[in-house]
């Protein structure tokens, strides 16, 4: 069959495609926003992130020095920038929750703007608790990791440091009822780390994940001081069989003060508490409080040792199968 | 050693080393494209994704809102840019591939650009089938999980929906013989996500990955319709010692409809089918059938619990072991 | 209460809160850079590691076509770049270690200029040598993984080469000490990739990391030639209980020459030796050294299958429970 070249690049007549995906949006509202007044924006959640990590820790991720005379004027600037942010995504968020049943009453809703801005006052009142939070935590990573150099190789390199400063500030929004916006700022951190931190989750001053890949941590999950937790632990609900009639209850655990979990180790249910200074081994799988103080290891399963072109389970002679 | 400090600055004279990198290129064409005619680009599959997320949802992730006006001008462009960026690279990988024996016939081959007009335009006819399908996803997601507020939070936040999205259109391309493209676009979303699913792998409708850092997903998966999984899930081969030896081959698992998997869960095989209905729990090692309905545990080793400073496997008397 | 409409919008009067962010800063100098006249960039890093993917795989990542005419002015250009790039971050980084102690010595250093310059051409000298290495990994990752349909795949699509490639260039810098660059390097490719390679880890040539995700490969961490880890391996420290104490001690695996590592293994210790040509299998937990040529599994933990809406236990007639 010989080729019509003529004009192969040729696109079709788009129109009827188009007509096809625009009766679907008709007749699917949850596949689009169109003709949404309000709706919050994931790339000014971005930007917002990314203004408070410049405020939040001066010199460290800005393009210019900053000497001890701009500072005031460069704080103002990024406090401006970050304010603006936040009330105007704070009321985009409060309206579009309101138009969510389609009665038009977040159109109206001038006390939306009086709540965002009381809101973003009340966020932006909370920020130098937030830094010294921060420097808790900043300090816990240090002290825990042989590996860290410096509290500076923390902040510039941590991604557990970028998941618990993102949290914290996504939990105040969160606590404060503001819609949505949480719930991004944990994922778009998740994106870049690994971490999953639900913004419900409360966590204590000096909290150190350390590598942190996989890690989960669940909406209802309460942590106390001085805990560390390592790559792939989850703190989980037990099941979610059923889906939305848990939304509400307390399906994630307690971890009270100073605990360390191991990587791997998966910890389940809303009434599963974690005493205070308990060690839980790695890879353990935990549906049970553990009192104060106690270490948690597993029994190891056998391990099986096959030497080179030999039958399955005979052992070199001088090998401790008991490893 | 006194320093010279005259030209501490002063860079090497390059002309050595830039003599020995051309000619380990030479030596090398896999290190190398050079003089290459065609060749896919990773950035313009990363601007195909991102303008196919627009058009899928409409006005969530589009800078400016939609209004029921301007819909078919906003779907016309959006069109146009998707259909050019996919035309383009669909004829660079055909031509691209013929070329990689040496002989130049991509450089001739006409048939590749009506090929890839034809691949461009099957592509774009199943997208309505595509957005159905996202849309049985989305409510996969919100019906899973408690912690979901709305379908719009799906949308904006949810990883698994991000790789699932983007393994909708790569597999499409995948199953049309469209050569890198596929891979390409999913390695890009596990960058995202920490979500591997291989574009061979098929999937049905009403997909659900919750968490999904971790998520291991081969080529030759075949996945029913209203399917869990949870996050650091592995459904991959027994061995692929021998490498590319098995290319072709079945060798990862069946997945039959309704079926929950946990995290960590593990199963390995080409012959292993998990029967309809079934649930497997978290971090369960599984290599051979499940029948329909059942569900799948692991005796769990036993935990030993050690009180503090106590010698180890003592226990407090208040404590049941058998946790 | 009536609202106040006049100005819901009008952002409060900022000083106080800069005053107070301010005289926090004052408090803390672990928050801030302010008056630092050498610091390293984030955003240089991130440009360094840019123009090496291009320099070392030219035509791969170049927004234009090479041609073996243009090819040696295109290396001069992105070697020019990189060299900058590495001098000026190299610079920043020695002068800003000296000055940590507040002496303000860095600011004088000269001597760290002449360093910068000297480690920066003893880098690009490497570079060959990086390339041939980076070359058995990319054939080590194609003749691994039954999915890899060309070596192209593998340097456009896996994230393995992507970190490996990265820590080839961060741990070259590490062991000729320059401060902080590495680890900056290593968490930016972790944060792509989800594979953590700490800058002081020793890896052999032909290395293959397949899928990725999870993989954590501590300071101390040795391995062999011909190596192949798998997604979720973890190489660490036994207990790092006393963290900072244990800094610059051997506190992880030895991997020699020709192992397998499957998905989830957690191998522990720095006495702890994976002998040549050993296969440790998946999700396994090993804390002491395992001799040569020998494969490793665990007794796997017998599964329970509970048949649909029967007792827990109880196993359909047809179904062998020794899985």
């Amino acid at each position: 069959m010989p080729a019509d070249t003529t004009s192969p690049q040729t696109p079709p007549d788009f129109a009827p495609l188009i007509q096809r995906l625009t009766e679907q949006s008709a007749a699917h509202p949850d596949l689009h926003h169109v003709g949404a007044t309000f709706l919050p924006s994931r790339n000014r959640v971005i930007e917002f992130i990314e203004v408070m990590r410049r405020l939040v820790f001066p010199g460290f991720f800005d393009p210019d020095r900053l000497t001890p005379d701009t500072l005031a004027d460069h704080t103002r600037d990024l406090l401006t920038q970050a304010d603006a942010l936040l009330y105007e995504q704070t009321r985009e968020a409060l309206r579009y929750k309101l138009n969510l049943d389609g009665s038009g009453k977040g159109d109206d809703c001038e006390a939306c703007d009086i709540q965002a801005r009381d809101l973003t006052n009340c966020f932006f009142n909370q920020l130098p608790e937030l830094r010294r939070l921060l420097l808790t935590d900043v300090h816990a990573a240090f002290d825990g990791d042989p590996a860290a150099q410096s509290y500076d190789e923390v902040i510039f390199c941590y991604p557990g440091l970028d998941a618990i400063f993102t949290h914290r500030m996504a939990h105040c929004l969160y606590t404060h009822g503001v819609p949505l916006l949480p719930r991004m700022m944990s994922e778009l951190i998740h994106n870049d780390t690994g971490i999953e931190i639900h913004p419900g989750a409360t966590l204590g001053e000096s909290f150190f994940i350390d590598h942190g890949t996989g890690v989960v941590i669940g909406e209802t999950v309460v942590i106390g001081d001085r805990v560390k937790v390592y790559q792939s632990v989850t703190l989980g609900a037990l099941s979610t069989k059923g889906g939305q009639d848990w939304r509400g209850t307390k399906r994630h655990p307690t971890i009270e003060d100073d605990v360390t979990i191991y990587g791997g180790a998966v910890i389940l249910g809303g009434e599963t508490v974690i005493g205070k200074g308990a060690t839980i081994g790695g890879n353990i799988f935990v549906t049970r409080s553990i009192p104060p103080g106690h270490t948690v290891t597993a029994e190891m399963p056998n391990l099986i040792l096959r030497p080179p072109k030999a039958p399955k389970g005979e052992l070199p002679t001088d090998f401790d199968p008991s490893i």
